[in-house]
């Protein structure tokens, strides 16, 4: 809702402070929505760096020592890691503590805050849509979210209560908060982000199994194949994890597409060029709608 | 073969004189490889623009009347109008002229200018691995091929001796000459390029059946939807063409991608999430691969 007051939290803290996590705590320290951030990660080169790039003011491998006392805990981890995190911050969270996440997959994640974190906190699910092909808190940006569209789910704690509030952090750091179901938004991420990573993981095994010799595919691949499979190179971890979260639709998605790269195929094979003219078509319309400005 | 003394040619014709026609051009004259350029293209505006970058020193939409009297004869227009093209230009042909093509499907056009063509002129078929999302003689750059490999392909039109001579064109212009057999050529080519067009098109038409309200699509779409699909915003009727001279090779491609994200599919709906990670892993090593410098 535009307009509200921004909020202010004395203390944040952020899981996670790579990409995501540190240009949120990046943005929220530059609206003044935060006064100051504990950063968790596993590795000290990646707290090193938080603290390096401004992110971080404080930093620790453990995630309760960052959560207590936090008014404001910010999970970016990968999408599989959340739960965990849930149960060991739990014992530790003050009451009040608004408690979001960052993972591009909301009904599992949700579930689990509204079991594994205490009644006297709030929860809102997050997914900003951001990102960047670099990763780590040395890509941060403070302006990573301006503009983009922020998904914000209500859950069991907090409600609508806890979304306008999260909303009003959204709006500070300069991103459109956009409220959603979490079914509702897996769904649609499952065709619009999980769907496209799926692709391209059958385009390169299918390509690489055509083309045994390295070589040849290098030297015979120009900036199409390069696009359409870059996804493809991201960690097989963070994508098992999402795609793990988001199956039933991902799988629908996949056997849809499958579908229509077999019907090419049987246009093709059957010399139905005028059929294969209308296809092209439809989906040159459909791509080019994807850039349009909002009518 | 490098070494080879660059050739010079008095009068090229470039027939089709856009981005590939206007940046050989460009790029010939500078090597002084020609000395006059005459571009042929249907519209008045691209002719125009021709002259302004210094691609054309004369221009023409008669592909006749730039052929007769030419040394060098540079068709770079869709796949799928070069037989047409050789039609016209046949009776004007200069003996001893080198006639070659730019296009993406070597089998069908080396066989139709073996057949359309007189005896007395040389044929190359080539294919410069180089390109732009943009398109026409004002997107044309000296330096489109520098570096980048340039597939060339043998005809009974003067065949070894007219692909050295090619080859030293090639090498004069800064790229990579490399000669293969229009059917591998074309084979590799239904896996590197054609094949991710019709992933792109695949996708993109699955994405707006199961999403079909725009602004949803644009709301929750990012990078790797944009990157996967951008390919398919291409030309539908120059993609037509490309697909239907290849249409067997690419067909074979697009099942085994199909079955490949069938398979992907299948996985997510057992719950086989080390299934779906060993996938990932092999996907993301080969995608790796194909930016590493060759060993």
């Amino acid at each position: 809702m535009a307009g509200n007051p921004p909020p202010h939290f004395d203390r944040a803290a952020v899981i996670g402070i790579g990409l995501i996590g540190a240009s949120f705590a990046l943005a929220a320290k530059k609206a003044g929505v935060v006064s100051r951030v504990v950063g968790v990660a596993r590795r000290k080169e990646t707290l090193d760096a938080a603290v390096a790039v401004g992110a971080a003011d404080e930093t620790t491998v453990d995630p309760a020592e960052a959560a207590a006392g936090a008014d404001l805990l910010y999970v970016a981890t990968h999408v599989g890691t959340a739960a965990e995190i849930f149960r060991r911050v739990a014992p530790v969270l003050k009451p009040g503590c608004l408690v979001t996440d960052a993972g591009s997959v909301k009904a599992e994640v949700c579930r689990a805050a509204e079991q594994l974190l205490p009644k006297t906190v709030w929860f809102v699910g997050g997914h900003p849509m951001a990102g960047s092909e670099q990763s780590g808190p040395k890509a941060a940006r403070v302006d990573l979210f301006r503009q983009h569209p922020y998904f914000l789910v209500a859950t069991r704690l907090g409600g609508a209560e806890a979304v306008r509030r999260m909303e009003a952090v959204v709006e500070a750091i300069g991103a459109r908060p956009m409220t959603v179901g979490a079914e509702e938004h897996d769904r649609i991420l499952a065709v619009t982000s999980h769907l496209p990573h799926a692709a391209a993981v059958a385009v390169i095994l299918a390509v690489e199994e055509l083309l045994p010799d390295a070589a040849v595919r290098r030297d015979y691949s120009g900036a199409g194949l390069r696009d359409t499979t870059r996804v493809a190179a991201g960690s097989p971890e963070m994508w098992r994890d999402v795609l793990a979260a988001n199956a039933a639709p991902v799988a629908e998605a996949c056997r849809l597409t499958a579908a229509k790269l077999q019907a090419l195929a049987d246009l093709l094979a059957a010399g139905d060029i005028e059929g294969v003219a209308a296809v092209l078509t439809q989906a040159q319309a459909a791509r080019q709608k994807l850039d349009e400005k909002e009518a």
